[in-house]
């Protein structure tokens, strides 16, 4: 009998699974609301419930599936498999989750990130396919990342590991949400693109994305990149930024551990190839001249929302 | 009979050679001129010449040696053991070592860059020993650096990984000699410490300093951290700086590859404590607040001079 696995990508709204053959294909998925606010217990029972159904509509029963992975938000103790504390879900903090799905279903259960999670799914059944070494950036409210050596994630000492978005490139700069000063993700997360662009209107800078600001009372990132495509300059100038500080974190993660290829992925990459040649053009800029060997290429995600179930199976098709 | 393991370290002045046993303890080590003008025929047949020499005295006979590692200055193709060019060493442009002291010496060898040799050395025999994940720093005329990740060496797509003195700490800050701007090493070397107090001086900074300038024509790093301990202001201020750049290249490191312990090493070390205690004050400074969980030491290396020969035998025992 072939062997299956389960994906599960916990999100604040939904919760999205996924079952994978050992090959990696999808052989379905399926989504159910999370409806945090009725507990870890309800939540983990509609989880195993939804599993139960569908693994049994779709011709790949319960013996079939060989184990479970899930990518959660953090902070969690991810070799534990115990979800510490989530502003998306409250009512999550110290749940085992790991432990209460395996005395469920009777299957091995592991936890990770979900920016890990969704970097294995790009490195598995996306970009990443045929190489061994990748740095993944989700671009969205933060900076999540992920980063693949000699063909596995690297965890770290206490699973903490590539939190690229909160490495320092201006010492004593901008303020992040994490409490330090000058991180990448303080400038070039989605969310802080769109701050900066506030902030500049606010400071009396001229923009055509001062109409948005009094008619919505906010600026998203989106509006900013509409707005640079219609030539407009503030756009431009915070884009660009973005656009720098974005290549200032690749040539950072080239000179630490090497990859072949750096992923975008996430909402901004929306924004296409005006954002990804700007990327381009300030890495030429700024990367040293004494190596003309180095040969990264930056490139957006291909895989997609499946990311997220993709990965957490493949996490799962690990256990030893 | 025991399997023994050379290592070798080859630098600009010297070569050192040191025998080591199964269990890394130090049997013998032995220095020659490396003479590098002579050229890479030569200098090898040298080399191949003290380790006969050598192993007969010391009871550690050619048959008991398993495998050859040298730790080398870059750029280099390691992985094909080929010594690309080196500025130490004239005449070494395109020099295959790797092979050509196989052919001589009938073992295989094993090529690495000495940063990630002492890197291992330190991990080996001194402060690594009983973790699984350790950033090393060797501040020099230039920082050097090495990542070892779940127990092995990271090296990359390219074997050009761990070159964390080139992570840019400030978007368009100094000029660093790789072409770079805001390099770590622009900053926080041992000869950008000393650079940037004389560079203070000239610009018209009142110092103590000032008569070591007008004596010697230079500043040294150990000048200035002298005239630190004799209260000087300028001096203090230049270090401060030191430590606060090095303490953001620990934050980048803790946020990448989450090692367990963070190593200096190199001759600015002898600085001691007045410059540790700095680098730990400044990263409590800077760190994130949001995971009080994160508990990485940083400390000095303990291996001192024979780290690169101790390391690049214990890279001749991994070779499968």
């Amino acid at each position: 009998m072939a062997d299956n696995f389960i994906g599960i990508d916990l999100g604040g709204t939904n919760i999205k699974i996924g079952c994978l053959s050992e090959d990696m294909k999808l052989l379905w998925k399926t989504s159910i609301p999370t409806d945090a606010h009725t507990g870890p217990d309800i939540v983990i029972d509609r989880m195993v419930d939804a599993i139960k159904e569908t693994a049994g509509k779709k011709n790949t029963p319960l013996e079939t599936i060989k184990a479970v992975g899930i990518g959660a938000p953090g902070p969690a103790k991810y070799s534990e498999g115990i979800l510490i504390r989530c502003a998306n879900l409250p009512k999550f903090t110290n749940v085992p989750i790991s432990k209460m799905l395996r005395d469920k279903l009777g299957k091995p259960v592991i936890l990770d990130n979900d920016a890990n999670v969704a970097c294995l799914g790009e490195f598995v059944a996306g970009t990443g396919k045929n190489i061994k070494n990748m740095v993944f950036f989700t671009l969205g409210t933060g900076i999540g990342s992920g980063i693949i050596s000699d063909g596995k994630l690297l965890h770290g000492s206490g699973d903490n590991a590539a939190e690229l978005g909160h490495t320092i490139v201006n010492v004593n700069g901008r303020l992040c949400s994490c409490g330090q000063r000058g991180c990448g993700e303080a400038y070039a997360s989605a969310s802080n693109t769109a701050k900066r662009a506030t902030e500049a209107i606010e400071a009396g800078g001229k923009s055509s994305l001062e109409t948005v600001l009094k008619k919505n009372g906010q600026i998203t990132c989106k509006d900013v990149y509409d707005h640079l495509a219609k030539g407009d300059e503030l756009a431009k100038k915070i884009t660009d930024e973005t656009a720098e500080v974005l290549a200032i974190l690749c040539i950072n993660a080239l000179h630490c551990t090497e990859p072949e290829k750096i992923v975008f992925a996430g909402g901004m990459i929306a924004a296409g190839d005006i954002l990804l040649d700007r990327i381009k053009y300030y890495f030429k800029q700024h990367i040293w001249k004494i190596k003309t060997e180095d040969t990264v290429e930056i490139c957006f995600a291909t895989v997609g929302e499946d990311a997220g179930i993709i990965g957490a199976a493949a996490l799962a098709k690990e256990i030893p």
